[in-house]
């Protein structure tokens, strides 16, 4: 058998213990499949002292990670620390500069930087992987520059975090609200102390600006993202959605806009309406799910566990065992030079349903205000309810589905009700996510 | 750019056009994800006159199979003829022995020889690609050998036959019954006109064996599938299982099975209820879906198209971009002498719960005996219900759900009713997929 395959580790937290668990317990496994044997080396984190469930003897400990990254007995460092910029960065670049290849779970930094790293490493000719970036053990990033290779893709769409789809399944099954949710997230730790990243869908777009760079030969561009989180939703949204035979899943959707004979890049992630015979809407707990709609497969749907200390730490063997195998190959599918800056497409030509809820103040004339502006903003109205004092002071929620027209015409109704006394809160809109 | 990889193509059948026109459609996208262009350059088949909706003059035209497979201007041989043996074995063999690549959709060459052909493909250096061979459009071969090749796998299973599907969701939809949805599926090109072996198992059969031995590391062992179709179920069976909370769909399991000490490999295709929340449960018309257990990764699922041009095609040329970029490997994963030749398991000590149908006589004593067989042999039964006159001349159908037991009780049961004259026909058994 050839040479072992030598690994540093940086970063000994969830991942970083789950995958020196995952290479001791599959060792011989990984071995054959991967024509040599995969072994860690040396070892970094923070805090030598700290117990972390596995044995750290055996490895050879740094306490610097660029110190790590510049061993001459290391082949690929595999860095699992997080964090866009900072240790993790210097940590990639001193990596790659040494000729080694690097492997990640850091969405943030491969959101950020990923095309400066990705140059660096194809100029000097070392993998760079990071399918645990995107959808923890799902090899999405695999499913798209390979597996689909094949194809122009059309969209691609999903649930990309966890944490937001355990919250939206909860309280779905629980009539339970937000916040209320999100507190037994955190205390059974499908939730981190500070969620912002997760609630708020930066998380998710960090994911996808990763995908939609791979799908569609396009620069990484993570700023031009639509991005919403789950924060405002309320219990009576989802019982709205039920009972018009829709769940709710903050949903990640990139495709290409072409106008004019320019192609730009749609990206957003919002909460969406999924209609109950849509694979999506079977996703529940911490799942994610990614659907690729290739112009020859057809709709292609990858689904499993989007994080945690297992399912992560096999994407990340994999693309050891990949880099083991001798596969290097562009990290976005097509060298960095090849990827086109797509600009951002904008929204408003966009033709679908969208589901609008207003909290409004309880008096007369509010309604007709209301359908007035989506009237005069041409917006046709499909369905509306309105729900009595929901329970907060005198407050009344309308939820409405418009029928099918552009975007932009949601947008002037809401520009028309803009700063009315009787809008008790911005109003929320929410897309049908289309068969 | 580097030099084109030049292909031949044998079969311009349904897979085949498909093929071509992915290959001309997407050329210029290919080119830039493979790192070189791919283009066709040799063309087979038995009539050169047919009309293929495609133009074929761009390509040199050879009438026999083995002939261009030993073309000096040949890179890659793909095989789209079918057969388990034959023109097509004979021409794999050819391509192989001299120094190409080999990709093939043909499930039936790859079940019945596919260690001889990896083998020689191995000792040749040269790749042997199957992906669509499995699943169609799904890239569950790279799924499997690849995405998730961190982990051991502790089962993968999975609806691996269009056609059956389409037949059983249609039943589902319609209530009509067997024969009639089997006519309508052929005449909408669903279903062959020889469609015994879809109906039967032996496709699917086909495709779990090849997914067994990649993911168990094992040699390929078709024989070994305890294979029944879906022919005898009745609409009766359909709304039984839906007011159990179940839908019925054709699948394939495969699993490791150790004891004392010896690992043997469970490979079975069957009609199995699937409750309703189970992803399976949702996969309707001609799609497929794998689901592979990862003592790491967790349940990971893969759905998508199942056959059709189209999809077929992007598998196909999803391994020639695979080719183009230097990936050969082994084909199942690890090499084909390090496959371990596993005894197939038997099934009675597997546990489980069971549907089990009868169609009896319409006299007294019937149900008594029934269930004086399932207690003599210690199956307990958790529900039944007996339906009288089903239609059929005085035939009564009575079906039960068992709790759960060893597979090994139901069957000392039937046979302890083998031969009664108060059974019309042999009982129907399937298998309740668990969670
Ligand atoms: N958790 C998941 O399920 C998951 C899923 C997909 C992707 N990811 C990504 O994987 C990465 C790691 O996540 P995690 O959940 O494992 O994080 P974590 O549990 O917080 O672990 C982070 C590790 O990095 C170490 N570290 C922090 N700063 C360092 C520094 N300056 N130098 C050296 N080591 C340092 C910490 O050391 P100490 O332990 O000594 O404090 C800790 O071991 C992140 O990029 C995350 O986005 C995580
Ligand atoms: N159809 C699907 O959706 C699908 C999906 C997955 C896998 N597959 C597999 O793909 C393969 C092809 O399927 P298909 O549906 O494309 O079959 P098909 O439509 O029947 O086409 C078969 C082709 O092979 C040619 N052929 C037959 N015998 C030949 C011989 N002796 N020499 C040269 N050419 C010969 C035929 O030539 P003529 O046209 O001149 O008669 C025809 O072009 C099979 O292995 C099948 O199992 C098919």
């Amino acid at each position: 058998m050839a040479e072992p395959l030598r690994i540093a580790l940086a970063g000994l937290g969830t991942v970083g213990a789950g995958v020196i668990r995952l290479i001791e317990t599959n060792a011989a496994l990984i071995a054959r499949r991967a024509g040599r044997p995969i072994v860690i080396t040396t070892i970094s984190a923070r805090d030598r002292s700290k117990k972390r469930g596995v044995d750290l003897s055996p490895y050879a400990w740094e306490d610097d990670m660029i110190v790590l990254a510049e061993r001459p007995d290391v082949d690929v460092v595999v860095e699992l620390v997080g964090g866009s910029d900072g240790p993790a960065l210097a940590c990639a670049r001193t990596t790659i500069e040494s000729g080694k290849a690097f492997v990640t779970a850091n969405k943030a930094m491969i959101a950020h930087h990923g095309l400066e790293l990705a140059a660096k490493a194809e100029a000097a000719k070392v993998a760079l992987k990071f399918e645990a970036a995107v959808a923890g053990g799902i090899p999405v990033i695999k499913g798209l520059r390979e597996g689909a290779a094949a194809n122009a893709f059309e969209r691609v769409y999903g649930i990309l975090n966890g944490t937001c789809n355990f919250i939206l399944s909860t309280m779905e099954d629980t009539g339970r609200d937000f916040a209320d949710v999100l507190s037994e997230a955190q205390a059974r730790g499908y939730a981190e102390a500070d969620p912002t990243f997760d609630i708020e869908g930066t998380d998710a777009a960090h994911k996808l600006s990763i995908l939609a760079a791979i799908a569609f030969g396009a620069q990484v561009d993570f700023a031009s993202v639509d991005t919403s989180g789950i924060a405002r939703l309320r219990a009576a949204d989802i019982a709205q959605a039920d009972s018009l035979g829709y769940v709710i899943r903050l949903i990640g959707v990139a495709e290409p806009d072409w106008a004019d004979g320019q192609c730009r890049l749609f990206q957003r992630v919002q909460p969406h309406l999924v209609p109950f015979d849509h694979p999506l809407a079977h996703v529940d707990g911490a799942t994610n799910a990614v659907v690729a709609e290739g112009n020859f497969s057809g709709r292609l749907l990858f689904q499993g566990a989007g994080a945690g200390d297992g399912p992560t730490a096999s994407a990340v063997v994999a693309d050891l065992i990949d880099i083991a195998r001798g596969e290097i190959g562009a990290p976005f599918s097509v060298p960095v030079t090849e990827l086109e800056a797509l600009p951002p497409a904008p929204s408003g030509h966009r033709r679908g349903r969208a589901y609008i809820r207003f909290i409004v103040a309880d008096r007369p004339g509010v309604l007709a205000e209301i359908t007035a502006a989506m009237r005069d903003a041409g917006v046709s109205i499909e369905s509306l309810i309105q729900k009595g004092r929901a329970g907060q002071d005198g407050e009344v929620l309308v939820a409405m589905v418009t029928h099918e027209g552009p975007e932009s015409a949601v947008t002037e109704a809401l520009r028309l009700l803009d700063g009315s006394p009787s809008l008790a809160q911005p109003p929320l809109v929410m897309q049908l996510l289309g068969n």
